[in-house]
This record gives structure tokens, C-alpha cells and sequence, in this order.
């Protein structure tokens, strides 16, 4: 029931966005948009003949733990062979590394679909890619070539290693230490915990990305270092040594995301567990805040994916039920009418459509970010970028997990009791959504990351980037005479997100407390604002088309009514939630435990 | 970590409703209060010693069709045994068939005490009463001795019989049929699905009430009948048969709620199935809704209790579990809080404990009201009481469906990563809640009964009655100065509530697929102005308490902060969606199916 919407990617590549333009640089010289379709082609191909099919069955037979092994469904390791051969693993990486050098833009519509196929099984991929590109960015030369390449090649596989079972979202608690060894690498000894993809036997090697403290070093998180610590020794020369002390303590059984391990992991217990620092001492959160910044979008990303594969499956499903009568007919011999005529199925669908493709215009517009950094001549030149990222990296991870979650629970009710059984996947998908509002930084952690970092930034600066760049989108909507409610409407919407942001972002000066005791609110409010902005620039490009030779009309009319809803069914929340906001209404701080 | 908040059941019961004043009629003059706290403490102790402690097994483990029967733990069985020995199979029918003439609110706050405690072992008893129920209806004294005595004394469970494959939210559609036999027992043809309770081995019979068509009856939901079909035929003086042509054709496996059985049964494939007619040909359907209407609060009563169950469980973790710091102490050698400090959680668990007390309020208002009418002199002395709890039954059933199962994604939330394991509770919760905006008609189906129907009945007489009994609260709370605020948004609430109730109703006839294209929002909106009138009437009985001998302060501070709450961060919602409601607008409707 689940397939890939081609029209809607090339889409929001190539009209929402001028994905193609990144092939006239010199580092994606290799990238045309024939070439980028090509791309798109093998992953929707792999992605719908090896990653789908096994997707279900991996849910209702996860992964197990075994004599100290993980005993896993072997068709994940057969997918994941196949999408190695294609060279997937290395897509973002420098050439220079046996990397494919692929725009991050091309890249987040790959990863898309093959999340979109089977989230548990992309997953992996997507963890090793985010561990290599630690190492490509802070790792020595000889850590490179010993650890990087092999997981550029797919060989190894990698992790994060941050979260602690008393640590989760407080990495100031950590308590995992790491001291010198004689030879310049460290021994390590403690417990991390929620380890995605912490244990298998799929490859040649599992690369740990892990947080500990040396001794003597600061307390909190000014006190963490970075270390590679692989699960097998690695020789000179590639050759694979000795176990290192890394054991498997267990794995965590899931509500969903059931195919990618999530393992509790023992360092140093019993057998000495030797690790390699990455960069210098106590820099290790900064450097990992690179990886959990992609891990992040990533995670959005994923959400986005989940949502988009309820989405086509209900779709499919209310086009072929036939049920009921429309209101006003009460003929009882008349025939039922598929269920998609139902204003109410209407509804739940572009409730999903509105999210899904929404949240895929964010994630792509953030990755084309990623793209435009790195094009950049100067750090000057992408200064301005950089901070717009910066600022939505927390809401295109948290709208996503939020919004499509709720696509999936429209998606099930479409298909009604068998949206609720396991022959349908739109369970499986809602049941796999829960998990991203929780991993990476729970949704809590993004709004104070939001409200109490992003938004302080150079006084202000991302918040002035972000309307900048929102103002010149509605000036282009207003050429168009059909947009103009709607980029009036968010040209409001933005002023006064702009002022209750001001308001906010004083008093976290004056009192964090206060300040940041609606967050959460303030998160879910902004990324209401930011989503509309995304529906504006859909239905401009959609009315671009308009009329051209490869204009498709009940495509454009699509895309024009979701924007409508978004803008009639949606976006008035944030207004609501401004409300609250704008009186630093203090509820929830004065609420005392001893009450509840 | 499931327990029941009895403070808050004795505050529900006897200060936010008058219940001890029932024991003063004559039909429940066995139940003082003593008498009722007795039975709440006897329902108390057998939910947590029999029914909870199998909960996560009977998730894991669930029910398996094997050689044409139902597999079962055990565990089930024997809570249920427990269950029937202290009478409650016949709680709330008469002592002349051996009941234990129960006021149906007492009932109500028992059946949420075992939901709490394990929703799909409590899901058998509730089945058999409403089916048992139909029949002291509507059945024959003699269908009374032979097939609801025994279910009254729980020897026979009971399953209502209406969805087909390919007929469930529309029973128009239904194919089953009835052809008459030569005694006056019927014949039946036809599959059933979605059949709770449909098949086990834990009851001596399972009597089915099966909704069919006789040969030559209108067509569509004007030729509907009702019958008795008994798994085993029943002899004279009530000795077990043989098997009735009732086969279970397979079980639906489900996300959630997986201890109740859930099953598609063939009726009169290989074997005759016999039915006995209930009542009259043709009024099948009207019967069926006494049964529907209960079930339905039933089913809000339920959903109630799972949003109860994660509030409470997610509460004692947040006392128990230290994590981070307050925003404003950036000392890293302090030591961390419990995480019930943070302003995050106190929001997350101020929304689980607004949604669970106030949909129980709603629940148990619903329930007096049956009470009212049982006991009232006279039809028209239990007329208003009869078009209010017709009017707020859709809201009581969705509006918990809705709001609890959030409660519950906040649950998990609440344990971060732990909330998504299979080792706590929370995720359970979570599942066997998203069933309940599915059955007993969806969340749409209540919509339009609620605009199409019950808000029409008698030219708006319900509204009326709703209006009156709210603004009679809205007074009351006016004695209490801290209340003047809340009250008056109610009352402007109410007035907007009824206004936009005016516009759609006069749509709805003009224009019925414009009348009803937002329904679902309205739904939602009206179970806001409800469920706040429910706050509004807590607070007030909480200031009553204010002073008295058995005031706890904490208690009454908690109601009235989370009573805040909800006005200030829920209500304003709706007022949002009438802003939608009331320009009819039409997006949903015009969307068109290729535009998808």
C-alpha cells in the first residue's frame, strides 16, 4: 500500500526549490537533474524491492539477543547489501574518501524514500553516516582512513553513544570515565544506554561515537571528551584484532522502531574497553552537537517519511472503499460511494497531505541550507545560512515528529477497524512515529534549545534571517492574486511570532524560569508559522507552473487547496497559542508537585 | 505503577454530584454511602490483585485462534472468575433476575476502576451487561429466564453483532439474513466482524445479539431485526445443546486492546445457525441503540480510565525520577531534580490530569443522569434528563477517545525513552486507547449524530437543556470570587457554543453536505465547552470543601490549578474552531478526490 509520490519529490526538488542549480558546482559537477533522477530511481527501486517488503515482518519479529548476540532477521543485512553496492553509505562523503559527493538535498530525498520503505532498516545507514561524518570532520587523518572509509564503504557500521540510563536528556550527568592509557588511548568503563543500532551482526564492525570524562576534567558538560570506540579492535592497516570491551547488556524492547536494535551496552566490564579520542579533551559535546544537529534533522526527516507512507496507504485505501451515502441522499438502494467522496476522509487526508508535504518542504529546505553552506566561498558568504539552520533545525525535528505522529492517527482512522489491525501498516507506521518526538533531544529539549539558545543567537540574528527570507516568499506570492490572503496571513502571522519571540526571549533574560515555562507551546507555535510559510512557497511554485508544458492541473489545484487548509484549519492555532504565550502565563511553574 | 486515585473517585462521586442522595430512593436503598464505599473498595481490591497483574502478559501473550477455537491465558479467566463470585456481572440489573440493582453511577466508577486496571479483561463483563441489557428490554419473559438470567450470573457472556466486512460504520449496507423456520426461530446467513468478546472458552455460552435482514423487509436501516444467537443452543430449563452454526472464521490482530478477543464469525455456513427474533421485525436497529448508546459511554468510560491509568503512572515517575536543573542554575555540581520540577512535565501531566478527571466528571455526569431518569416519577419529569444525556452521549464518547489517548502520548513522554518500552505501562495505554475513537462508531460517525441528530431533536429542546444546566453552574460558581473569571468565559463560551450550534443546524437542513462538512471539528469543540463546564463544576465543589473537616488542601489546590489550566491553555481552542464553523467553510468539500 505504500509507494513513493515521484510527482511530489521532483516537485519540491525542482520547482519549490532549484535543486538542479547545485549541479553547476564544482563539487556536485556530477549532479544534473538527469543524474539526480537517476539517483532517485535506484532508491525508490532498492528502497520498494528490499526495504519494503521485509518491513512488517521485522515488527513482528524483532530483533532478538541471544547468547550475548543480536539474532535479527536476516533480510535487513540482505537489504542493506544491496543498498551498499549502490553506494548509498558513502552518498554524502568527498570522493577523496570513496564518497559519492552527493548534494545533502539529493541526499534527504533519498533517505526519504528508503524511510518512507522501512524506517527500522534505513536507519542504520543513516546512524553510520552520521558517526563517519564525525570522524571526516574532527578525526585525525589516520582516524579516517582506519575507521571512515570502512564505514564510507558500508563495511562498518557506527553509532552515537551519549545517553546513560540515569542521563538522558541532562548530559551534565554523565558518568562514563575515560582514563590515559600508556599507549595514548583511553580505557573506558560505564553504562550507555538507548543505543540505536548499538549491537548486530551485520558488519565487519560496529564504530561507537561515545561521550565519557577523563579525569579531572571540569564538571558538566564542559568536562566531556569524544572518543572512537570500536566493538573490534582495528590493527594497522584495516586488519581486524581482538573483541574490545563493549558487551551487549541487553536490548530494549519497543513499542515500534522494532527493526533497529536499541541496545543497553557495557563498557570495560570485564574486558578492558579501549577507545581513541576524537579531537581534544572536553570538546567532545560541541563536536557531537554536529552529529546530533544532523541526527536531528535526520529524525524530522524520518517523522516526515512516516508520515508521507500513511498518508499514500490511507490514500489508496479510501479511493477503493465503497461505503455510505453522501448527506442528502437517502435513497437506501442507491450504491455506497468510495469512501473518499466523505468530507470527514477528505479531512483526515489533507490533514495528512498538509503535514507530510509540508514537513518535506522543511527538511528539503534544510538540507538545501546544508548545500549552500558548504557552497559557500566564505564562512562570511554563509554566515546568514548557517543561522537560519541553526534556528530551524529544532523545529524541522520536533513539527515533524509531532504533526505527521497525528497524520499517522488520521491514516488509521481512515482505514477505520482495519487501520487498527496489523494487516494494514498504518499501525506499524503510528507505533514507529511515537519514537521521534522522544529520541535525539525529546521534543521538551528542542523547545528550550529553541526559545533559550536558537532564537538568542547574535541578538537576535536567525530570527531576522528567518523573516527576511519568509518576507521575500510573499512578495513572490503576491504576484500571483490568489496568494494574496494567504501571504497577508502569514506576513501577520510572522510579525506577531516576531514580537511574542521578543517578549519571550526578554524575560528568559530577566527570569528563565517564566521565560521558558511555555516552550514547548512556543515551539509547537513557531513551527505553525513556519510549515505556512512552506504551503506559501508550495503554491507559488505550484501557480509557476501553471499553464507549462509540463503543467499537471489536478496537481496544482492539490497543492493550492492543501495550502488553503493549512492556512484555514492550521495555521489560526499559532494565534491561539500566541495568546498564551504573549501573557507569560505561569500555569505550569506554579503548579506545585504536592497538588497533583 | 497503576493505581487508583480514590481521593479523587470519593470527591467525583460525592461532592462534585449528589450520589449518596440516590440511596435515598427506593430502588437503591441499599446503597448508602458506606454501602457504596464498600463495593468501591471490594472492585478496588479485585482489580489490583486479578486484573492488572496480568495486563502486560495478556498484551505480550495475546489470544490465538487454534483449531477453530480461542486460546487464551488463562489468567483471564480466572479474573473473571473472582469478578463474577462478587456479583458484578449483574451490578446494575434488577434483584427479580438476581441482579444487584446498582445506581449506574456507583457502576460507572466501578467499571473505570477495573478499565483502569486491565481494559481488554474488563471489556468481557461490559459486553455481556449491554447485550443482557437489550434483552430486559426488549426481549420475552421467557428469552429473559433462558439466555439473560445466566448472563446476569455470569455464566453466559454476551457480543453485540453489527459490522460486516464490508458494513461498518454504514449499517444500511448489511447482508446478513434472516429466512424464517417452521418453530418461529430464524435462520441466519451472513459473516459478522469486529465481534469484541466474539469467541473464547471462558464462559459456559456466549449469547450473540445479531443484527439481520428478513426476506422482504425495507431495504436499508428500516429493515433491520434483531435476534438472539446463542453459541450452543439453550434447552427448555436452560440445558446446554448443541452447537449453534456460529463458527469463529478467524481473530483480528490489533495494535492494542489485544486481550479481548476480536473476531469475524461465519453464521449458518455448514451448520444451521439459529436466532430467535427480539421484539418486532423491522425495529432491530432502534433496539440496537439502547445498546449502542451505553456502549458508547462505555467506551468514553474506558478511555477515561486508560488516560487515567497513564496520568497515574507517569505522576509517581515523575516524583521518582531526578534529572536536570532548573533553567537559572547553571551549577554543575548541584544535583538534579526530580523531573515533576520541571515546568515541561507539570504541563504534560496538568494536560493528562485535565483530560482524565475532567472526561470521569463528564462520565459519571452521564451516568447520575441515567440514574435520574431510572428513578424519575415519570417520563415527563425525565424528560430533560432523557435529550441531555441523548444529546452529551457522542461528546462522552469521543471527547475521551480523543483528549485521553493524548493524555497518554504524554505518558510515554513524561518516561522519555523508558515510556517507549515494553517495561513500563505507559505504551500499553497508548495503544488500547487508539481503539476507542474506532469502535462503537468512529469519531466521525459521532459528529454527524451529534450535529445531524441529537442537537435537531425537538427544534434544539437538547442545547436548551444544556445551556440551562451549565448557566445554573456558571451562577453557582459565581459565589466563589476566584471563579468569576472562569465562569464568565464559560457563559461567553456558551453563548458563542449555541450561536454557531444555530448557524450549522440551520445548514445542515438547507445544505446537509455544508451543514455537516466540519462536523468532526464541532465535535470536538462542543466536548471543549463540556468538558470545561465539567472543570468549572469541579472548582466549585472543590472551594465548597474549602474549610470543611475532610478538606485537604492540596487536593482542592490541584482542582482548582488544573481547572486553570484547562480555561487557559485547552478552552481557547474552541473558540478557534468556531471562528471555521461559523464561515461554513468549505474547503474539505470542495477538494476533489483526483486533487489528492
Amino acid at each position: 500500500m505504500i509507494s513513493v509520490d515521484r510527482a511530489d519529490l521532483a516537485f519540491q526538488l525542482f520547482d519549490a526549490l532549484p535543486t538542479a542549480s547545485l549541479g553547476a558546482l564544482p563539487r556536485f559537477s556530477d549532479y544534473d537533474r538527469t543524474a539526480m533522477n537517476e539517483v532517485l530511481d535506484t532508491a525508490e527501486r532498492i528502497a520498494m524491492e528490499h526495504f519494503l517488503p521485509h518491513a512488517a515482518a521485522l515488527d513482528l519479529n524483532e530483533p532478538r539477543f541471544e547468547n550475548g548476540k543480536v539474532v535479527m532477521d536476516p533480510q535487513v543485512g540482505a537489504a542493506l547489501a544491496v543498498y551498499r553496492e549502490a553506494g548509498f553509505f558513502g552518498a554524502g562523503f568527498d570522493r577523496e574518501w570513496g564518497g559519492a559527493q552527493m548534494p545533502e538535498t539529493l541526499r534527504g530525498a533519498v533517505n526519504f524514500i528508503f524511510s518512507m520503505a522501512n524506517t527500522s532498516t534505513a536507519a542504520y545507514p543513516l546512524l553510520t553516516a552520521g558517526a563517519a561524518h564525525l570522524i571526516a570532520s574532527f578525526g585525525s587523518d589516520e582516524q579516517k582512513d582506519r575507521f571512515m572509509k570502512p564505514m564510507i564503504e558500508g563495511r562498518f557500521f557506527g553509532t552515537m553513544c551519549l545517553s546513560e540510563p540515569q542521563a538522558g536528556s541532562s548530559l551534565a550527568e554523565l558518568t562514563t570515565r575515560a582514563e590515559p592509557r600508556a599507549d595514548g588511548s583511553y580505557g573506558l568503563t560505564g553504562n550507555k544506554m538507548w543505543i540505536s543500532g548499538g549491537d548486530h551482526e551485520m558488519s565487519e564492525n560496529i564504530i561507537h561515537m561515545v561521550l565519557a570524562k577523563i579525569p579531572d576534567s571540569p564538571a558538566g558538560v564542559k568536562g566531556i571528551s569524544l572518543f572512537i570506540v570500536p566493538k573490534i579492535l582495528v590493527g594497522v592497516g584495516g586488519a581486524l584484532g581482538a573483541r574490545n570491551g563493549v558487551a551487549l547488556a541487553g536490548l530494549n524492547r519497543k513499542m515500534g522502531y522494532r527493526g533497529t536494535t536499541n541496545a543497553a551496552l557495557n563498557l570495560g566490564e570485564n574486558t578492558p574497553c579501549i577507545g581513541y579520542l576524537v579531537g581534544e579533551p572536553d570538546k567532545g559535546l560541541s563536536y557531537m552537537f554536529q552529529m546530533m544537529n544532523e541526527a536531528r534533522i535526520s529524525v524530522g526527516l524520518g517523522a516526515t517519511a512516516l508520515g508521507a507512507a500513511g498518508y499514500r496507504a490511507s490514500l489508496l485505501y479510501a479511493k477503493e472503499r465503497p461505503q455510505g451515502h453522501l448527506p442528502g441522499n437517502w435513497n437506501p438502494d442507491s450504491s455506497p460511494v468510495p469512501i473518499i467522496e466523505h468530507a470527514d476522509v477528505k479531512r483526515m487526508l489533507l490533514a495528512q497531505k498538509a503535514a507530510a508535504e509540508g514537513a518535506l518542504a522543511l527538511l528539503l529546505y534544510a538540507a538545501f541550507l546544508v548545500d549552500a553552506i558548504k557552497a559557500a566561498p566564505s564562512a562570511e558568504a554563509s554566515h546568514d545560512s548557517r543561522l537560519l539552520l541553526d534556528l530551524l533545525t529544532p523545529i524541522a525535528k520536533s513539527w515533524p515528529s509531532e504533526f505527521c505522529l497525528e497524520a499517522n492517527k488520521h491514516a488509521i482512522q481512515v482505514l477505520g477497524g482495519y487501520g487498527y489491525t496489523l494487516d494494514y501498516p498504518v499501525e506499524r507506521l503510528y507505533r514507529d512515529n511515537r519514537a521521534n518526538s522522544i529520541h535525539e533531544g525529546t521534543h521538551g529539549i528542542q523547545a528550550i534549545d529553541l526559545l533559550g539558545r536558537k532564537v538568542m543567537q547574535e541578538n537576535g540574528a536567525g530570527m531576522k534571517v528567518l523573516a527576511a527570507r519568509v518576507m521575500a516568499d510573499v512578495t513572490q506570492a503576491h504576484t500571483h492574486p490568489e496568494l494574496a490572503g494567504h501571504a497577508e496571513e502569514l506576513a501577520a502571522h510572522l510579525g506577531e511570532a516576531v514580537a511574542t519571540t521578543g517578549k519571550l526571549a526578554g524575560m528568559v533574560g530577566i527570569d528563565p524560569r517564566l521565560g521558558l515555562a511555555n516552550a514547548s507551546l512556543y515551539l509547537d507555535m513557531m513551527g505553525h508559522v513556519v510549515i505556512a510559510w512552506m504551503w506559501l512557497r508550495q503554491a507559488t511554485a505550484a501557480l509557476r507552473k501553471r499553464g507549462g508544458e509540463d503543467a499537471n492541473a489536478d496537481f496544482i489545484d492539490g497543492k493550492l487547496a492543501t495550502c488553503r487548509y493549512f492556512f484555514l484549519y492550521e495555521l489560526p492555532k499559532a494565534r491561539t497559542q500566541r495568546a498564551l504565550l504573549d501573557n507569560l502565563d505561569d500555569t505550569t511553574l506554579t503548579m506545585k508537585p504536592e497538588w497533583f
